[in-house]
């Protein structure tokens, strides 16, 4: 890890994603994944956390829930979450988000998507660590419901090979799935 | 890896733990814990998942959840579920757990706690993942709420270093806690 701080987003994604007869949906948003994945992320240095949906009533939700751990009784209750939680952004989709890291980076992020199965244009683990580690704007998305929709990779340069974990078993939560690829992109080894 | 399937269980421990006072309690199951925590371990090849609580309104709960899933409406439903929770053990007690697998196993197993602060007596997480490797079997002991209680240790031979993330923010969720750990100690690296 060099010694600026990695340029890492990630975005979480209501819609496009799959169900589980393979058609494009939107899902709803659920709270753990705006905890569990807000602390995960504030622990490996992400900068935002984008929470992807077109739908307003989903937005005012993840709002609601992010204002209480921010000014509302959560916040002095627990400082430890108000800090995870003030990553989480809004976003109606996937190409808005990418506009608006691209201005802030003032370049346009490498966009990795993840997946349960095995995607054409694999970029390994190694070389997406040593990416970040240089400096490069990195944009990881992870899929809701069944995964993302095929559609998700044309806007996405590569896709992170699935977790394996030595069984045929791959249904890991999304909140597990996030936290295993932040820790091998950006952990101090030890 | 080595060809042989890997000896290891995990135990998410309610009782004893600590509150944020730093005082020994018992926490609340929560449902989450047992089919995140279920997913991940089924998908790095953990036999056995015990779920430890001396409370007999909890180990009811837990198992009227595993049982929906195993032989209820959601086994049909969802059968990578069924898959997951059939790992989950119910446990009194950590001295009762660690009995059981010393009799299957046929030898005491190595018990590894783990913590979000840096412990006494440390074992490294290759030196772990060889001993996994090489065939030892191992126990692996998770905290809720604010963590293992410290009399724990007198019952573990090491504890694995806090999962560290390049920031001084060490409030991942267990559930995110256990799969990070699984990972490090299981997976196939690719």
């Amino acid at each position: 890890m060099s010694e600026q701080r990695p340029r890492i987003d990630i975005a979480l994604v209501h819609h496009p994603v799959l169900n589980k007869n393979g058609e494009t949906i939107g899902s709803a948003v659920t709270n753990l994944d705006l905890h569990d994945i807000a602390r995960a992320a504030r622990t490996f240095g992400v900068e935002n956390y984008y929470v992807i949906t077109p739908y307003t009533d989903q937005q005012e939700m993840v709002s609601e829930i992010v204002d209480h751990w921010q000014t509302g009784h959560g916040a002095t209750r627990n400082p430890a979450r108000k800090e995870a939680l003030e990553l989480v952004r809004i976003s109606p989709s996937l190409g808005e988000t990418i506009e608006i890291i691209s201005q802030q980076r003032g370049e346009r992020p490498l966009i990795l998507t993840t997946s349960a199965k095995v995607q054409d244009n694999t970029l390994n683990y190694g070389s997406a660590r040593d990416l970040i580690a240089a400096g490069r704007p990195v944009l990881l998305l992870f899929g809701t419901a069944h995964g993302l929709a095929p559609e998700i990779s044309t806007l996405a340069d590569h896709s992170l090979p699935p977790i394996n974990g030595s069984t045929n078993y791959n249904h890991l939560s999304v909140r597990s799935a996030v936290s295993i690829i932040l820790d091998r992109l950006l952990a101090v080894q030890n």
